[in-house]
């Protein structure tokens, strides 16, 4: 039998995912848990290994049938050595060999990437931006990341670090960021920050993000105004984005991105009037599709694709 | 006998470099001229195409030594039409299939690219980015422009329209830009700004660049800060350019470029202070070493490259 099925994982600050994929990307099996069920490093490995182990036993499948394990990491990583550096939202991880302690425990062959590199990957092979060659596709949370294809590839950078849209700075001077610079984008949008001019807008405490998208949709216009502000911001720095990588294709997800057209809609009006003709008539900006599920398919694509290529490591031939 | 000679064109607003390469792209004759005095785009064209036939003739080659002609632009092209857009900053020209008409008129296969890209790929491959995977190459001058170098090739975006550095906005607010766009790094930077800045500070017109620069150096308070500021203003736009691509270099060049020191140590210090500080540490700023002749180098290079891939076509393989 080919060793047709695939486990994508997608390790989250809340969520830990664990998906079997059948053929053709289709998720059979699924599995749930919450992050902070694991506190310590050594418990959340072996809830991984276990729940791979299960995942595969339930379904009656034996290792032979797994092409390999894809995980999507919440941090920066070393994927040359398979390190993880640390997690900024889940403690007790400090440079851990995480692919030799899977790769020994489960007997199959894992392969890592950071979460918004994998979802990027997802929304340009399956979702959004399908049929495009340079694409940046962001995840608009607590923070603001984005994964960069290029020529139909992950770009990582030279350190694996690429793609950290959040830490654009969007002025000379503004607020404190917690990377240690300043007037940084996240700093801006992050959705801590949304949240907090939010509730003091409205003078609630417990108003959410939710909320605060619906009250927009019902035309509330202080609400208007705050996503309004937002997409300006985010725009901003995607006319940078879009002046210097030319891309044809933008992709907006994660929890922000729910507040939908309203923000969108800002976010291209800010990039047609300040971007240059050429770039701002190329490039397309959509609504990510995958939703909750990009991580976990970004993860088993990741396996399909680097386990198929010649040098089967986790570097792809000619970018790092 | 092989056709080891190759020559290489750079156009510009100011001048026009026509450079014969022999093995190891050394240069073994060149033509320098005055562009202003071809106002006619019928009469710069043949001027291209006399001055490369004398330059052949009178090296004592024939067309069948030549492996092709390359030639830098000053503005944007279709790279897969060989079609001139249009050039900023020398009247006359709309949509001109250029590559057509010299390879018709010269009988030789012709290469183009615009010249940012051009500057980048010869920093790369024989000058201060050589031996990077992922570098940026940037000129400074009337315009503030770069050349994208991505896992060792040109990176040229989905329209053939990336690297426009000078065009991201540093500010959410600030002076109109040429582009249409505002507060673009360019409205602060670009060479003009700087010397109606000085100009007013002196109060003295005529003063030039390379005065401010031997001001500054002679410690001049106020020449000082102008350049700091311009330092300041450059490496908050390389911030975002270091958190995004996380390259492994970064070059300048142009004109403004020569202040040395005085700008390139400010950039320095704002990098390290506002970037991540991984993709800090990983990048190297670096001073451009092949000065005015990177340009007709880089044009050489162009065709070694693609005259050596197998598609022949003016696209790079897997990028465009």
């Amino acid at each position: 039998m080919k060793k047709k099925y695939i486990i994508g994982i997608d390790l989250g600050g809340t969520n830990l995912k664990i998906a079997l994929f059948g053929p053709g990307f289709k998720i059979i099996d699924r599995e749930n848990l919450n992050t902070a069920n694991f506190r310590q490093k050594e418990t959340l490995i072996t809830r991984i290994v276990d729940s791979v182990n299960n995942i595969i036993e339930n379904n009656r499948l034996i290792k032979n049938n797994i092409l390999g394990v894809g995980l999507g990491l919440p941090g920066p990583i070393d994927l040359n050595r398979g390190v993880v550096h640390f997690f900024p939202n889940i403690p007790g991880w400090s440079e851990v060999n995480l692919k030799k302690i899977l790769e020994k425990n489960l007997k199959l062959e894992v392969f890592m990437d950071n979460d918004a590199n994998l979802m990027a990957l997802a929304e340009y092979k399956l979702g959004a931006a399908k049929g495009s060659k340079n694409a940046v596709c962001l995840t608009l949370g607590t923070g603001v990341g984005a994964g960069i294809i290029i020529g139909g590839r992950i770009y990582r950078g030279s350190s694996f670090a690429a793609g950290e849209i959040g830490h654009m700075p969007i002025n000379e001077r503004g607020p404190k960021c917690n990377c240690g610079g300043f007037a940084c984008l996240e700093s801006y949008i992050g959705n801590k920050r949304i949240l907090r001019q939010a509730q003091r807008i409205f003078k609630r405490d417990e108003l959410s993000l939710e909320e605060l998208s619906c009250m927009a949709k019902g035309n509330n216009k202080k609400a208007i105004q705050i996503w309004s502000g937002v997409g300006e911001r985010l725009g901003l720095a995607l006319v940078s984005v879009v002046n210097l990588l030319n891309p044809d294709c933008i992709v907006i997800g994660g929890g922000v991105a729910n507040a939908g057209r309203i923000l969108l809609d800002k976010v291209e009006e800010t990039i047609l009037s300040r971007a240059m003709p050429v770039q701002a008539g190329a490039v397309k900006l959509r609504q990510a599709k995958l939703g909750n599920d990009a991580g976990v398919i970004g993860a088993a694509l990741l396996v399909k694709e680097q386990s198929h290529s010649n040098l089967r490591s986790l570097k792809w031939p000619t970018y790092e």
